[in-house]
């Protein structure tokens, strides 16, 4: 069985799931939860459960939003599953790994490394968008303990949060058809203009690889080099009480600035006044974001 | 002015205030959190605003329950405003306060302590049965920054949390005509019966005061002493799947018992299968908690 399950929470009428699984993407355990709402434990053959991934922010675990975000709320009353993956291996023994909040575990940023030492485990991105995809949609019940349980593959929507915000959209734009619909809390949506994503961009990829590499994991650059659908189905929500939005970290008028120049319709960017980069942020619109993924997988 | 305003937080369309204040009764500062719906920032002068305590449980400060219990959601829709204490004096220098999770700091149990050293700065009862209801509810806009802002003393409701429901319980009885409704979350509902409230009581009263100060702060004991009200509006939820429970730390079936023997009406106790004693468990009703508190508040 690919998964162990660590603990298993009652709460708003489903379970959590703590997951625990040896990864081949990351050469490490990775941690990650589910969420199974309600109607996924009501018979013992439910139907496939349509998906919503959440990407967390910068020194995340699935903890923090699993006990913080408030999005089981709205789950369990869509009868959708939520997916909370990690936000970098953990315990790789690369020298440096745990030495800065931003950078290495807790900051994988959902890219596959591609300099030295990372590459050999900071493979986040294949890690999210195919290794656990993979284990999730292709198995026939693969949570241990609850073989009626099975995931729909072609109902899958991604959101996330910060850096996770970034994840989900630049996972959604380089994988199209995978996920239904894109939403993010407060994201960095232009990475390679910021602070957090140039350096973590030329630490996984190397201040050479900016005119390549850095673009490709880059939201808005993705979006000016036409990657975007011309209908992009995307929510975004910000609070300009946001300290990290203040400093430049997200700059989410840059992302629209693309969007707009090149014409992409559906992407609604909305920004709220004083709500910070919390998760009182976050859990407050997090009904939201559900509802919204609602409208693509349901 | 009473309170010092610590940060603003804007969450579920209203405001989280952590406030601090020299207390009276623990001679210590004390944190408290307020959550202010929406309705009270809408106007200049908004009516006056219906009020649940919220008590938490052992280790907890403020932030735990408004971090992860997510009241905020069911009480801006009814407009009501919840206030946090927290669960002991912090800094009273008394030695040893910090050595144990179940006594002394993080652990008050809402009494007053009458042993020494602890009855110069134990004094939660006083604290959130007298001084902060005096603090919030005697003055005009006690809000610093929200001067139109007030609490209506008159409808008052009170929750809580393990220790906390222990303290919901016993205040609520002790002090009749203060609150509306009570409820609680698997509460300590027999603490002279339990190992926790065993040696809370111990220490804050004396192993010498059994049959008299530790009955008259444990809700089991004052039913069977005849001190409920004929219709005792109480919602009290437990998990089957508490350790705690199991442990029988909280012992709601003595308190079932009492009410049965004594004949008092309107006591709900709900077991909810699996729930554990998290905030996984807490979030899941607070909604329902919340609602409890509207019928009589509002």
């Amino acid at each position: 069985m690919a998964f162990e399950v660590k603990a298993t929470i009652a709460t708003f009428g489903g379970k959590l799931l703590k997951l625990s699984h040896q990864s081949t993407s990351t050469r490490t355990p990775m941690a990650v939860s589910v969420y199974l709402p309600p109607s996924a434990l009501q018979t013992a053959s439910p139907p496939p459960l349509p998906v919503l991934f959440y990407l967390s922010g910068l020194t995340c675990t699935p903890d923090n939003c699993t006990e913080k975000g408030f999005f089981s709320a709205a789950a369990a009353a869509h009868g959708i599953a939520v997916v909370y993956p990690d936000t970098s291996p953990r315990g790789a023994a690369i020298a440096g790994e745990d030495d800065s909040y931003d950078f290495g575990s807790g900051a994988g940023f959902y890219v596959d490394a591609t300099a030295a030492p990372w590459r050999a485990h900071y493979r986040m991105e294949t890690y999210v968008a195919r290794e656990l995809p993979g284990l999730l949609f292709g198995a026939a019940g693969p949570i241990p303990g609850l073989p009626g349980v099975r995931f729909d593959g072609a109902r899958a929507a991604i959101t996330g949060h910060s850096m996770g915000g970034h994840g989900a959209l630049t996972l959604y734009l380089k994988y199209p058809g995978q996920w239904r619909s894109v939403s993010a809390f407060a994201p960095v949506a232009n990475p390679a203009a910021c602070p957090w994503g140039q350096k973590a961009f030329a630490g996984y990829f190397g201040e050479d690889r900016k005119d390549d590499e850095w673009k490709k994991h880059d939201a808005t650059e993705l979006v000016r080099a036409g990657k975007a659908p011309p209908e992009l189905p995307a929510l975004i929500d910000v609070g300009t009480g946001d300290n990290f939005y203040k400093q430049g970290q997200l700059l989410p008028e840059n992302l629209e600035a693309a969007v707009k120049e090149k014409g992409v319709k559906g992407v609604q960017v909305r920004y709220h006044a004083d709500y910070d980069h919390s998760y009182y942020f976050i859990s407050t619109f997090a009904q939201d974001h559900v509802n919204h993924a609602a409208k693509y997988i349901l």
